[in-house]
């Protein structure tokens, strides 16, 4: 199966049976992502997405000092932060920008989109595309060595590619979303788990990897058609009326009621053994 | 007033003025709900939020072992989850499920829209259902025995009757959410504490009943008036924009504030004795 | 610039370079808010919101006692809470009704549509609009003798200048917003502290302004375009779906991203010292 | 099958196979509407809704005078437009106000939620809530004698159970509705059938209900999956933005595209014959 | 009464009891606006809004040329469209535009939120900022020799103040919206009147002002809780779904159904006299 | 320019400075779809939007019979309609469905998001997914003997690509909309220009083509950056309340007001000559 997975800036792997572990992995440069990488990143998450192998996916960073230190500041401020050199109109600038932005927060998006619960693990250093790229995933877990930081407003610009859009509904704590975003300053491992950031704090990056392989395994293990259900569920409903979230639940599980999951879930739990799904 | 209500599955009570307390009772399958339970649930709930003696209203369930254990999964195979004898047609039997989810949706969202608040104190085995009940209800406290679980990914489903509708707007941590919702794992009171699912946690069933009776006659010693607009405001501006809700609130307020509570509200203050209020 | 400033009920000072600190100033009454008082904060923070000279605002309250004991409830009973002379017709009542709260909102939202972040730092009693005015802020700090209710269903009412519309989405614990609102029972620093209504707690009045002060400072410090874009985007992003959330942000950040705050932010960070950015 | 329907104000007729005809029968009183005149009617066409016999319906007016006049007024002035003599807290009188309204709307909205699609054969005086009524049926026919009007600023309100909220949404021309709805002024077929009020204008009444009933009979040739699924996505539609239009049609149509219907209309089409379809 | 108002660029008069006429008074320069214009168009409105003497209003230009040529494009490039002499970093233009175009857009919908009717009566060119100012209105009338444009994209922008949000919801010809506004090319009294843009087309001006006048004094002949009720439940309705409309509308008339305008009205009706209703 | 595309399915041509011709190349099958061919389509009009040598977009169908037949169901029928071999399991049918379903979508929504103006020349056979695919266009123009149909429910389903979520927000009048849908009848181009389908009607396909060319030309001749502006804005404002039409306005022209274009087309508007503006 990875033989279909050939990416040039992750490593990608399948430590349990329907998990995919995903590795950023450009450690000498803090794993910091410049274009053709979030590119990738869209691509494989993409593909995750339909690949009826998977169940669940995880995500970590290579080396030992981050998760991602976030955007290669270096390499924007030839690509996306440059001055376009094609035109000095503030509005056709404005055009590319547009394109540029919009381009990169759907490679973030992927994540969210991916049909597949995702768990992250960050260690080291987590920050500015850190938090968005975490924030489009299901489940935070982190090393209690992990340093976070909003980072954008430190290089002149507002995030823009999840982090304002994402964490106020991913935290229940506002006050504390605009102190981060608006003073890009550094929070650790149990403030991020304080205000509800992360799930789990582990003493080091193996046993924070470890933990979110744990989870991912115990998901794969559900049936396939209710997990993938509930994760669409609950994101839906993060947008809309609950009235609507309840409407649309209903439509959605007139046909997923239908599974045969449901059968041999049920007769797992009466014979008390491991249920197996048809792949999806 | 009592004699009104004479529900099948429930027991009734008025432990205090303007009080109603809601029993589930079905102590020998630990509270479990099949289809005749969940309807007798909405009618009672629709009968209670126009009943002018009653201001606030408890529930919680008979018996030691469970608040509930949630859907009667025997029941559900021959109903609900049974396959669908009248038709072969996945389209049809889709139009069936609709109907069926959607009515027992109404029975539970009757919680949330009775006009009174609603306060549930569950311990033991508080499964599946229990998470969708007590969801559609205002304050949620609990013995520290209790045993939650959105038990549904274990059945092969997706939580449909309001737990992936409503539990994200009830705690802000979309993270925890995620991980009990995907993986169906048990969780105790501690951390239905920590995350703000529940708002308190008793040493006892019987404590918990207490302090939600203490919550709730505290709410009906209020003017009417007020604690029911204070409900309808806070549910509406959960579901739309600040400026919706800001609207909302003054065409609401544009009767309400028209209320002779007002005076009587002011008066007892001065006047250091309790008010009291017209019915409504 | 001080002398563009003339407010009659709230000092206004400029402790640090491009920091303005509103104080509310009738510390003989608990700071409680009549009309001219809330007209008044409204053009104040519509004054701030354009000025080239502020880029944050902290507000507190003059006097030990009180950050404010919320509505004059005497001033009201003569003009909002007062029956309408001018009619006895209930619907034409209503109109005046819904002019007065709705032109009330207006002061209180100029808070929150101020482009610039607004800190509050409370102390002592903070009832009933302290509620509604700090909720309409970005940041909350409260020295530890605070004393919070959202008091208003005591007086027959519900709340209605912005703490039902607010309180949910800047508190990720639904259960909590109910209880105190459907009760209006006090609350402490501490317990503000853990469902993060407040996000420090100090042990002095004078320790909460010079912590909000620092944090003003830092947020001031940084690019003012960077800064009140996230405010912004932070806003919307709380009103609308992740999606809307993202495509405002690409429109917003089309234009933001052409400023030179961003070569000034990242220059100075490899200079290793404190950018200066164009006043805005 | 007509034997489980037994209305007392409408008669109910099958007049095609698959197709109901419900006729408004108050003729002495040009069919005006009192109180249990609406709860029968909701309470009709939610059982039509699920009846598997039933395809589409048709709604008409006995007599050869009114469609329906609207309210009754006088049975109204002694109920809903009553002074309310429980009470005299105009609060309170809210309160029942908005309880009797929202029951009123519902009775009306049954006709939008019911699952076939409904046409409405109208003549002769179709006044207040004959506007409301038709606006939640599916497609307006009428004979050229019939005189409409949004009556209700002619007696003193604004009018509530579906007007307004229905009528900009049917007609493409916001000033007419204006226009109609401010000055209660009378209009006719012809002018209705310009702005798109109604769909087509008969000589008769007669003929305007054979035509209705010739169009019901087309729809409930059809594949009902199809039919009730395009009924539902175009409502479902108007008040959502294309995205998520789009969205609920995919969730949607995963279940109805597996109906066998399908291959029984590609085959009837292939084999030039009327197809049959299994019933719903 | 017509002390109070001493507007500048425009006349004020009151021609029958209960209507304004506010005539655009610049006919040398063919009625165009530049910022003091508007900025009084929107004070004039706000204090229409609220006067009991008036219930509802008429809008023309003096002059027989035209009802206005739309923006002055040669104040406007000293003004709005000139480069901002301030600052050359775009981000900082883009934030003093906002303030602009944000100020622009409150002056026009203060007519939308005038909470009596609006009624245009518009003549020869009516270009660019008349399609915005009319839109915000209920009711437009207009004389045959009307020429109308979205002139906005030939002098290289897209239309900012209201064109482009309101007229596709008066409209319902998105094709025909698209088509004028992204050509900005000339249409006529009959082309307005069939997409129903207009409601009526006039012989001359001064007839299309007594029409105007007429359908006018006819609003302000009925109640004026039922007519100001009847706007401000369709503008609400225009931009929610049918359920929040419906929802709105039980709110709002909770309180407007005690109204003794409801019994006046009915005892009129049967007493065959014109109404008196108190003034609002 | 025309060496960049090489579909084949579709021709390509300039005809015009700026202007791109698409024509649907499959006469021999009525221009019938199959999968390649939408996908063709959908990335065609991805590369079409940021073509900087194109400004606007028409798209015809060859040959004499049909703009297009629709769906080609003999295809579709091993295709998307077939049943799913892969699988009995009607929830991973579902499944499989929304995969196919949501990707046929955003073929066809590539048309809606590209940024330049979109005009459809119709003629013939236009059913099914002739509706689907003009209805994502900006204008649409036919020939008089253009024979539409919303044919979805003549074989067995609701029509899921775009029709049913578009048609209702582009035509003014729903009942026509239910009427057309609900019964799958034909009508032809005088009844779609009454209802506002198409904006005109010709005598032959070749003028249609023809008119369509020439108003694409004449927007191609205006300032890009205000004609897709224009286009952006009208497709946000569809979906979006006044308020958010207007705040994006604000937001997006803070750019776009700082473009040249807008002096380019001044000072040529005052010289009376044609302007050019800088490709985008």
């Amino acid at each position: 199966m990875a033989a279909n997975y050939t990416p040039k800036y992750f490593n990608i792997t399948f430590p349990q049976e329907h998990v995919a572990h995903v590795e950023i992995n450009r450690p000498n440069q803090l794993n910091a992502f410049f274009e053709a990488m979030w590119i990738e990143l869209g691509h494989l998450f993409n593909q995750l997405s339909t690949d009826p192998a998977v169940r669940s996916i995880i995500i970590s960073g290579a080396g030992e000092k981050a998760f991602t230190a976030g955007l290669d500041v270096k390499a924007a401020s030839q690509g996306l932060l440059a001055s376009d050199s094609k035109t000095t109109d503030p509005a056709r600038k404005a055009v590319h920008l547009r394109r540029e932005i919009g381009g990169f927060q759907d490679c973030i998006t992927a994540i969210e989109k991916c049909e597949k619960p995702v768990v992250v693990a960050m260690h080291g250093f987590s920050l500015g595309l850190a938090i968005d790229l975490s924030s489009a995933a299901d489940v935070r877990y982190c090393a209690k060595d992990t340093r976070f930081a909003v980072k954008e407003v430190d290089i002149g610009l507002a995030a823009d590619v999840g982090t304002l859009s994402r964490l106020p509904k991913i935290v229940g704590n506002f006050g504390w979303v605009k102190d981060v975003a608006l003073t890009a300053r550094l929070f650790g491992a149990e403030e991020a788990l304080r205000v509800g950031f992360v799930s789990r704090v582990f003493e080091t990056k193996e046993e924070a990897v470890k933990g979110a392989l744990e989870l991912a395994t115990l998901m794969a293990s559900k049936s396939p058609i209710a997990v993938q259900g509930t994760k669409e569920l609950l994101n839906w409903s993060r947008d809309h009326t609950v009235q609507d979230g309840l409407r649309y639940t209903t439509i959605w599980n007139s046909a997923a009621l239908q599974t045969s999951d449901v059968q041999s879930a049920l007769l797992s739990g009466i014979q008390k053994r491991k249920p197996t799904f048809e792949k999806l």
